[in-house]
């Protein structure tokens, strides 16, 4: 994993002394698109082996402002694996149904089963980003929330889940950027969301909110990974990296041959030869 | 689409006659992946407008005997979409929950929302097939679902669902080559399944239970494919076809730009201009 990406438990987290458009090391986009192939290689492996053990799970949450590239990263890094392992849920603005239940009941419920990935494109922790920064919710409904996520986390990663947590870290000014090209070009008009526009005037609000959350939440076995997200091409190798780490460190085998499937080939060996497997 | 591929609704069908080896005028492996590429990128293109759109849904429902491809149809065919769009769905023997509703219960709730796509891995015709070839259900249970599929699917199609059935049609002979694949190789032993052993036995019920569910549920709203699947290059070519196809006659465009849009634009740009963006 590249240094200085994940963040310490315990430790204050300041988003400002973080660069966005920094690139780990990356010289380039000729590095980066050869770091992905690699890692992306070694994850495809790992995650075959996590189906094929179908005890343990992965959970990425991938958080960021609008326009810092969920989706793209979803697309280019998540789509390096096998589709039929993968869940991918997006969490939009909660409906009346999940409203009425607690915080963390819509995201239980999408929680990939064993064997499987699963990808929240934003997730449980809108419930101290934006309820917090908008207000939707008192302070002392969000503010106990910190602790309830840690155990709730806690729960899942001793059940035999991984948890990998990434904030897609992007400037103001790139983002700036993004807007444009989405309301320019006719084809990316429907990414764009008239709100998005509300959400950047509260900019410093929202980071502060960050800064809180990655410190509060980044635990010994949760941590976040503050990735620089303003190259798009050196965010898909830290990412790509990130996941192949996870799920190489979780030290998975394909199981060992089961006794009934050395009967089966045998028996399936003899009838063949015999020609006696005319149905 | 290539032709004989598509079931005529109304039409007796006779897998006999039908060869799991034929590719459809597709010569070699290199024609077959030119033709996957081609496919590939007017799907692509024409599954953003899906969810650009965002009124209309794609239902993929995969159906064939054990090892006859479907994981792979769905890595190499439904892979080359973004998978924020893609919601896939194996569906194995019912849970008690399940088993204690109707069954289109639990396929109904896995449905495709507006923009998006989803893939039945098995599905609802399991009903008509395992059930009625192993006897888990009377006749007079199962007899009736063939109505009930095409009145539930009319309904889906006409909220503006498209529905593209495929079944991959592998012979016999191909089928114990790839059992012996699965059961020789350490790193595929997990994906055999003893039981796979038992319905082998019943290779010719289960092609009349085919026989009579495809020509039973084969409609002009919701038709049947038969997709020969001994060769994985030409079925790939001639699924990714069926699906690019399916998706460009759904007339799909990006929405008119909304005047709240053009708006923003004018606003972020002359802020911008202005300086007087910094938060």
């Amino acid at each position: 994993m590249r240094k200085g990406v994940r963040v310490t438990p315990g430790r204050p987290v300041d988003l400002g002394g973080r660069r966005p458009g920094a690139t780990h090391g990356l010289a380039d986009r000729d590095e980066a698109a050869a770091a992905v192939e690699a890692a992306a290689a070694r994850m495809a492996e790992h995650a075959t082996r996590l189906a094929a053990d179908a005890r343990r799970s992965l959970l990425v949450v991938l958080q960021g402002m609008d326009a810092s590239g969920k989706d793209g990263t979803v697309r280019r890094c998540i789509g390096a694996l096998n589709p039929m392992m993968v869940r991918i849920t997006s969490f939009k603005a909660p409906t009346t149904q999940e409203l009425a239940h607690d915080f963390l009941w819509r995201v239980t419920r999408e929680l990939p089963g064993r064997g499987q990935v699963g990808v929240f494109n934003r997730s449980h922790y809108e419930d101290v980003l934006v309820v917090r920064v908008e207000g939707l919710a008192p302070e002392e409904v969000w503010r106990p929330r910190y602790e309830a996520i840690n155990a709730w986390e806690r729960n899942l990663v001793s059940e035999g889940t991984a948890i990998v947590k990434i904030f897609l870290h992007i400037s103001r000014e790139e983002q700036a950027e993004r807007f444009l090209q989405r309301l320019r070009d006719p084809r990316k008009n429907w990414k764009f969301n008239v709100d998005d526009l509300a959400k950047r005037e509260r900019w410093d609000d929202y980071m502060e909110a960050y800064e809180d959350a990655l410190q509060r939440t980044s635990t010994s076995w949760a941590p976040w990974h503050v990735v620089p997200a303003d190259h798009k091409w050196a965010r898909d190798a830290i990412v790509t990296e990130i996941l192949a780490d996870t799920l190489e460190g979780m030290d998975l085998r394909y199981p060992p041959l089961a006794p009934e499937v050395r009967a089966a080939r045998a028996d399936l060996e003899a009838r063949l030869a015999a020609g006696a497997d005319a149905g």
